[in-house]
Parts: C-alpha cells; sequence; structure tokens
C-alpha cells in the first residue's frame, strides 16, 4: 500500500478529473477531522458544559483568523473576478447589511454557553497548540501559491455532514444548547456546500500539471492536518486532563478529572 | 491569586532587577516543558524504544530549525556586536573547523534508535502539532521586536538540570542509548548555561520600561509554549496511543497500544 502510494506520487502523469478529485476526496476520508474521537463525544452528548465551553473558545481562534487569511489571499490575487467570488467568505464571517455574519453568530453560541464576551475575545484561555496551527494556516495562505491557498479550502468538501450532524446530535443531548446557538452551522450548511463546489471547480481547472495537482492535495492536507491537531489538543486537555498552563479551566474541572497516568 | 497577577501586569512601574529575574525564573518554574508528564517518563526509562523514537524524530525537527530561527533574527539585528555573540548558536548547531555541531550529533541519537537518516531527514513522520509550533517559533522570531527574538531564547536557563538530569535517566534506564548517542546533550550543558548568561543579562540590560519587561515576560512565555505543545502532542500520540495520519508509527505499536478511551 505505501509503495504503491509512493508509485502514485512520484508520477508525472497528469491525472483525470475524475482520478483527481476521488484523491481529493479520499484524503478527506483519512484525515478530515470528523475522524477525531473528540468530534464524536461533542456530538454524542459525551461532554459536560466545561468540555463544550472549552471547544467554543478554541474554534473561536480559528473563526475570528478566517477573514484574516482571506484578505491575507486576496491580497495576493490580481484577477478581480476571483477576488470577487472570495470576498463573499469575508462577508460571511464579517456581516454585511441584513446579515450579522459568522462570528456574531460564533457568540451567541459562546454566550448560551455562559462565558464572559471579554474572555472570549482576549482569546487568553485559547490553547498554545490551536494558535500554533491556527496561525499557519494563516501564514500558509500568505507565502504559498495563489493554487494552494484557494484549495487549502477543500475540508470545506467535508464540512456540511460533519455541520448536520452536530447540528442535530448536539441539540437533542445538551439542555444547554438550543436553536440561538447552534446559529453559526445553521448557517454555515448551505455557505460551506456552495464555497466548496466553487473550490472544487477551481482546482481541477487550475491544476494543469501533475506538480500542480499534488500541490494541490498536500495544501488539502495541511489544512486538515490544522483541524486535526486543533481536535487532538482538545482532547489532550480536556478528556484525558491535561490542561497547559495559563489555558481555559472549566469550573470544578479538577474535582472531576485526575490525569489519566 | 488571580487578581493580584492581573494587578501586576497592569502596574506600569518597572520592576527591579532582581524582581524581573524573578519573575522570569517563575515563569520557567511553572511553564518550563520538565513539568510535563513526557519528560519524567523519557528520562526515568519509562518508554519503550518506539516512543523514545518518536521523541527524537520530533525534536529534530527542533533541532533543524534553530539556526534557522537564529539567522531570521541576526538579520535584523543592526549591531554587529550582538550578531558576533549570537552567531555561535548557528555555529553551536550547523558545525565549524574541529566541531561537527549540534545537528551532526542529533543524527547519533537517531542513527542510535535505528532509525534511517533519509527518513528523519525527510521529517515526513513529524507530528503537525510539532510543526506548527516550531514554525510559530520562527516565525515569531522573524516578525516580534529584536528584544524579544533574543529574550524568546530565555528557556536556556532551565534547559542545562533538564539536560543533566536526561543524560544520567537516559544512560541508566535504557539499553539503546549510551554515551555516543546523548553526545547532542552532553555538549548542550554548558553551551546553553553560556548562552543564558547572556541573555538573562542582555534582558535586564535592555528591557528598559516596565512595557518591555512584560514583553519580555510573554516572549518567554510563548516559547515555553512552544516546547510544551511540543510534549504534549508526544504524549496524546505516543503515550495515550492516537497518532494522527502520516506520522511516524513505531513498530507493533498497534499491538502495544489500544486507544484509552
Amino acid at each position: 500500500m505505501k509503495n504503491l502510494a509512493k508509485k502514485q506520487v512520484n508520477s508525472k502523469t497528469l491525472m483525470s478529473e475524475n482520478q483527481f478529485e476521488q484523491k481529493l476526496r479520499n484524503i478527506g476520508a483519512e484525515r478530515y477531522h470528523d475522524n477525531c474521537r473528540f468530534h464524536h463525544l461533542l456530538h454524542s452528548g459525551k461532554l459536560n458544559k466545561g468540555q463544550v465551553q472549552a471547544w467554543s473558545i478554541n474554534r473561536y481562534y480559528y473563526q475570528i483568523n478566517i477573514s484574516i487569511k482571506d484578505a491575507a489571499l486576496m491580497s495576493r490575487i490580481k484577477d478581480p473576478s476571483l477576488r470577487r467570488v472570495w470576498i463573499k467568505r469575508i462577508l460571511d464571517h464579517d456581516g454585511r447589511q441584513g446579515d450579522e455574519g459568522g462570528i456574531e453568530r460564533w457568540y451567541k453560541l459562546t454566550d448560551g454557553l455562559g462565558l464572559n464576551r471579554d474572555y472570549i475575545k482576549s482569546t487568553d484561555g485559547v490553547l498554545p497548540a490551536t494558535k500554533f496551527a491556527v496561525d499557519a494556516y494563516v501564514t500558509f495562505v500568505r507565502e504559498k501559491s495563489i493554487l494552494e491557498g484557494v484549495t487549502s479550502s477543500l475540508t470545506e468538501l467535508f464540512a456540511p455532514r460533519i455541520h448536520k450532524e452536530r447540528i442535530v446530535g448536539m441539540l437533542e443531548n445538551y439542555d444547554f444548547i438550543n436553536d440561538i446557538t447552534m446559529a453559526y452551522f445553521k448557517k454555515r450548511v448551505d455557505q460551506a456546500t456552495d464555497d466548496a463546489d466553487f473550490v472544487l471547480a477551481y482546482a481541477i481547472k487550475n491544476a494543469r500539471t501533475r506538480d500542480e495537482q499534488e500541490a494541490v492535495c498536500k495544501a488539502l492536507k495541511f489544512k486538515t492536518d490544522v483541524l486535526w491537531v486543533m481536535q487532538d489538543a482538545l482532547y489532550h486537555s480536556y478528556i484525558n486532563g491535561h490542561v497547559p498552563p495559563g489555558a481555559f479551566m472549566p469550573e470544578d474541572f479538577n474535582d472531576r478529572y485526575t490525569e489519566d497516568q
């Protein structure tokens, strides 16, 4: 299996559109963070309120950096028609006339979880691993090719399913979660579907050599690593009880957890 | 305690040299990675060979980025006398006449652990969390002030003790570790002591306002976060058994570990 994969990578033959799309979907199937245990615990009602709070605090750091990442990308795009498409993402997160935007909707979640907004905005309680991962994403988009920057968003191909699962699972399983606190994800189901369709079509059209196709695959892998690291850090800190110095500490955390080794 | 800490930070009074040094040492006492469980397991002989291999592979990524970080810092230093001091670090890692350097000594460790050098050099097996943390360190030094870049190395104040413990503990407890594989750490004990003395004196001399003193404290905290994240990622992956896709997989790993939840 390993040799086969290596052989494939070394080949310089352009993949067909179907092969290329299938390769991207395989990366998602193996590496998207719906494979992480923390997600299953989150969706199936196995977390306590403090653990859901920790998730919302860390994911907030991701949310507030999306527009920054997209602005960094746009600052390097010379084609106005691509910028015209891409700006929708910034508007989706930062808001526009008649739509408060994704970041504001995220505060509905953290408010509903009883977290202080000033504390959320300070990002003081965010895990260092989350900061390093998200900052790496912003740097990636700032430094890599436009093709890689655009296609690092291919994770959106796999997002709508996880969002639907999350909405149903969290509404059903947590008495501190309701339609208002889930507003962010309800909105994202349709947004992410549109965005992903565009990026997949862009990848297929603009990756014209095998090297470019491989660069797109690497960009998607990189992005799955960003999301995965965030999940692993939450799991290690708030499920296994190793909260690092300075990070968010849920109430009664020390009573609930003893370290696992 | 929390309020007290806040009050201290808000104060704009310059700390005395002693207070400042004590504050830096307190940060080390609380946040240096000798507080991480993975280290205790490493030094006390509680790890198997695969886990020590994983540690050496991830720490290698840190080693090879030190000279890059130091070159980025030097490229921004306008004072030749400071560059003349700082260049020693690059020479220590990359080598010079009659001294093979720290990176070469690290290969003695990975060779001794039976790891293939090409695999080590590829950095393919390094945990994404390690890459994000180390890359964040390089970016920090590239983007922050010279004072912050220099003083992010203050972790060296706490390194000689951990290195001594490590040499004794690992030699005693692992039959696959010997004087040759420990060469890197033997050399670093003296190097890091000299370097740390310089950086502490530099911090005390060059942090002239309370804000600058606080910036130095934050730089040290940032660096402890880098090292801590690396430890936590190793623990989560190779002690608790959650190895992410693509990362180094020790032989027989699946036979030894079942996931903890």
